[in-house]
């Protein structure tokens, strides 16, 4: 049998962690990428590199950038703006690029102002598969399997970027669904963002509270399902919570008047209202798939 | 060879959903049990005796608690006043008695107040095996298997009383500790009673506002597992809180403060002193096994 048709001859991967690692493993899995070079800053891409992530390590972001038909970009919300800034003078003019982040207002705000014409090849994307393990340590091929890809065009240019990429992600396993841009921010700030910031919290009041011991050795399944997500890199998720943190107050504040609700419903001995309450949230979770 | 001894004689279980169905199925699979009588209101008991949970199912809480050696009452907290009331005039003089409920300090006072000189037999208990599902449909002999399983003397005559029911569910695949009857409230409103109420004013927040159903397409894993116990019964958990709900009222006020110092850290653009908050919660959390 003929080998199959790359889809990308060559695609660079910036940013090497949980997500850019397994978008590397899984891009060399796929045989839809002819050779995969990576690039990230310190022990991740030489690790990357030992761990069979991608064939080539390259010396910078623009190494990686300047002859790659496709560019993923991986890294932390917070150095994409920068990353886009070495790597647009040496884009070829074909390229198309990407990126990973989990918010997309101020990415696409940065990528407009940083890519200049090459903006035109830019898709904004979100594999939705975040969890509390970071680094290419915690990287694989098929991380992606079954779990929600999205792509947010924001210029009509945008739509005949939809299929390639949508054809790759889709080979990763992953589900493709288009939102839009600001409904995306919207959205993430209260399933993913809000919810990120409260677990935070709980688990710092924890940690500074006077039965954290105590509460390491009882903690069951319920409150380690919880507080799962409180274990997440404090470094990511203050980039994220910052970058999209108009969105992120708004859906906190509302999360926190309902809590006050249930929480003065409590004080009151009300039990009929605290059903009411509970129910309502209740059947709406045991409602998800 | 020699079939074993029962322990006990006869069990009475009264209260048969999640806790209590797997307690008898438990109760049946160890041996230690002669046989497993059950009791619960409605389709409970029926359903229960179909899927094999018990032996014999009894007409009322008095009529299995009346030749019980072992009752063990697993009905919701706010229940529990009323079973005592029942059984307290038939109670064997022998027989002992302990309870499942996820609070101690109300179910103590009440037992204390109604199974008057048998009081000295009861000894309070707390299987850490709860979940989201309920009713005897999800009741399984190993529910409780690596689980923790509370115990709370609160008399030198409940000294006696620790031995045979320790024996007998570490048979389970319990692990068990003692925990003072005080401090157990005061856990449990921390680590689970304010915890879940907090997750079902998420939830409610999430179903009564304008993106529930977009929500319900994007929730992934992470989403998924914070909301998790957002899913229990509605009159379960109103029973829980409303019993301790001094201490998960305080409780969920030091995590709304500490949400309320996220939330204006997020608002102040202050990134270092962002990082700091989480990084105390994320290192403890990541320290749970």
């Amino acid at each position: 049998m003929a080998e199959p048709v790359p889809l990308f001859k060559t695609v660079a991967v910036i940013g090497l962690g949980l997500i850019g690692g397994s978008v590397a493993a899984a891009a060399r899995a796929s045989g839809l990428a002819g050779r995969v070079v990576g690039f990230a800053p310190g022990d991740d891409g030489l690790q990357a590199l030992r761990l069979g992530l991608i064939d080539t390590l390259a010396v910078s972001a623009a190494d990686a950038a300047s002859l790659a038909d496709l560019v993923v970009v991986a890294t932390p919300v917070s150095t994409m703006p920068a990353v886009f800034d070495e790597i647009a003078p040496v884009l070829p003019a074909h390229a198309i690029v990407t990126d990973c982040g989990s918010t997309k207002r101020s990415i696409v705000a940065a990528a407009r102002d940083r890519l200049g014409a090459h903006f035109a090849r830019f898709l904004p994307g979100h594999p939705i598969s975040g969890s509390e393990f970071s680094g290419p340590g915690a990287a694989r091929a098929d991380l992606f399997t079954g779990k929600l890809w999205l792509f947010s065009p924001v210029e009509p240019a945008h739509e005949t970027l939809v299929a390639p990429l949508s054809q790759l992600v889709t080979s990763f396993g992953a589900v493709v669904q288009r939102v839009d841009n600001a409904l995306h921010d919207e959205l993430f700030a209260e399933y993913s963002h809000a919810p990120h910031a409260l677990v935070f919290a709980i688990c710092q009041a924890v940690a500074d509270g006077p039965n954290a011991q105590r509460l390491s050795e009882l903690a069951g399944a319920g409150f380690k399902d919880t507080t799962r997500i409180g274990a997440s890199s404090p470094q990511l998720w203050s980039d994220i919570l910052l970058d999209n943190r108009e969105g992120v107050i708004q859906a906190m504040d509302r999360y926190m008047q309902s809590m006050q609700q249930m929480r003065d419903t409590l004080e009151k001995n009300d039990r009929a209202a605290l059903v009411g309450q509970i129910t309502r949230g209740s059947a709406w979770r045991a409602s998800l798939k």
